[in-house]
């Protein structure tokens, strides 16, 4: 079953069908294209995304990469500029490996198909020219052979005329001698036009039409197998990125993982802890054993109160109020001096 | 190793370790925000693209679907739509379970830290307020003391006055007796005030910061916990509907599977097949064996020439020429009965 036999009076068919086969393909290799738009778009989008949160980039206030759940916050974002980097990757790859070489295919079957279809009508036309050159011969041997019965039966009746002389019946009898030698003559070319055309025709209908229309079938074959590979390759392409998204994944779990709460609690004490003592009780001050100004200058060595540990404003901390007492004191030494004689 | 006992004096960084803690936090929700907007546009984009070129919706011109190529796009078609789904599926999860979820405990933990700050500013107030008590009995005992010295000074000196009246000296001697039973007092004052601080500031030192400083501790590892999940979350996410997408994959390299070239040659034949015979040897007509109209008329069953398969004009067939040729031999025969006397 091919279209060479079982199609040999459907050329429009054909034409037709292997034109609207070209023409979905090309719908297909633009339905990639712009996937591959949207994919470029979505990778162009996380990868900004990507670079935006790359906090290491803005130094400034960016927090200790010491602790772990700022470190990979970073992991995660690189990450994700990894996963960006693979939907680029299939872009590119559906591009290369469907758009650009399914065209370039599809070029090649519309010029083979053009070449069957020249060859088809060339075939054609040859064989209405051999046509009309049988119908004319036929129809000089019809009019020659109608020529000749006239002139046949125009001899015989002047045979048969008493008032004909022999001269007149002569004549007569060579005129239809050389009429039916003319058709004669006629009838053999006909004869020999109608087998040349017969011979084209069978020619044409059994071989040349037929190997055409077979060409036009398997030019189509190849159109649809190379089609169906372009359908496997648009999965293929995704699929195969598919293990190393797989990994970028696996990084963000990983960088989830690792963040540990009981060492940025750690890093916080390290980085900052002054290893002052706090600060014991507060002495008693006793004047009554006679305490002067030189030991208690000594005792300011011991903190005097509680130090703004809030330090909501650690100008007037509370070494600053023991200072000031010690101000009074020499104060109030002197207006002893002064209030005694 | 705890906060409580290690940044007992570091109140300050703990206040801005625990707030650019939650700044981090925010941060992150807003990154996965951003992701899931180009997650929702991506998926958007896709469906458009689907449904732009699921044919079946614009009828007119449209491909037999028996034609396994045709009907294979329409199937990869379908799966990009499937896949458009999970990505959609992807964005609305990212959104339910990182986006919303973090931010509610964020407000929470928010709340928690403020009531910590709070409570530990109350605790450094009363500690104050305790501090200014000691201070002014303190004071008050100094004061008192140097008068009871004073007036001690004063009735030792009217003593050994021999201008003096037995009178003033008993007045100097009751006022210096007075004086020291006074500054006795507040000493005993300061002593017990003294007391109380210190068993205050202890208290706040070694016991109330602590605990408050221990529980902040606590909440910034709960909030790094919550944050590491987040983390996984983001890939668990995605990895979630990979078996989805990975069925997706499959469907299409199944389209592409399914196409059978074969198959769709011989769809071609099924629908246009016209079952005519390829004509026949063309007959020869000799008018020398007398051959009239009627059986020139029956001769018209057998095609006199090659039908117009390219049909680039099936108007001028060539069943019409011959129906033409016929035409001319009943002219023909007429001009003869009008030549025939």
């Amino acid at each position: 079953m091919d279209w060479g036999t079982e199609l040999w009076d459907q050329y429009d068919i054909i034409e037709k069908h292997t034109q609207s086969g070209l023409e979905l393909v090309e719908k297909y290799v633009k339905f990639v294209k712009e996937r591959t738009e949207i994919e470029q778009n979505y990778a162009k989008q996380l990868r900004n995304l990507s670079k935006k949160y790359n906090l290491k980039r803005s130094g400034k206030d960016e927090p200790d990469s010491r602790f772990s759940s700022y470190q990979s916050f970073l992991d995660v974002v690189n990450e994700m500029n990894d996963y960006a980097g693979q939907r680029e990757l299939i872009a590119e790859n559906l591009m290369m490996n469907i758009c650009i070489d399914l065209t370039k295919y599809l070029q090649e079957l519309k010029q083979e198909r053009k070449m069957y279809l020249i060859e088809a009508k060339r075939a054609q036309q040859s064989l209405e020219s051999t046509y009309k050159q049988l119908d004319s011969s036929k129809k000089r041997f019809e009019r020659e052979w109608r020529e000749a019965e006239r002139t046949a039966q125009y001899a015989e009746k002047t045979d048969q005329d008493l008032n004909a002389t022999k001269a007149d019946v002569e004549k007569a009898k060579q005129q239809a001698h050389m009429r039916s030698h003319v058709a004669e003559e006629c009838k053999n070319d006909y004869a020999a036009q109608l087998q040349k055309y017969n011979k084209e025709q069978s020619q044409f209908y059994f071989n040349e039409m037929p190997l055409i229309f077979n060409k036009l079938q398997d030019l189509d074959e190849r159109r649809v197998r190379k089609l169906a590979q372009g359908y496997i390759l648009f999965s293929d392409t995704e699929r195969h990125v598919m293990p190393i998204i797989g990994k970028c994944l696996e990084g963000i779990t990983k960088a989830g993982t690792n963040v540990n709460d009981r060492n940025d609690t750690m890093v916080v004490i390290e980085q900052n802890k002054s290893g002052f003592e706090r600060p014991g009780d507060v002495e008693f001050e006793d004047y009554s054993q006679g305490i002067n100004r030189t030991s208690s200058e000594s005792s300011l060595g011991t903190p005097k109160g509680p130090m703004d540990i809030l330090g909501r404003n650690r100008s007037k901390n509370f070494w600053l109020f023991s200072k000031k007492s010690k101000v009074r004191y020499s104060t109030l030494g002197l207006d002893l001096c002064m209030t005694l004689p």
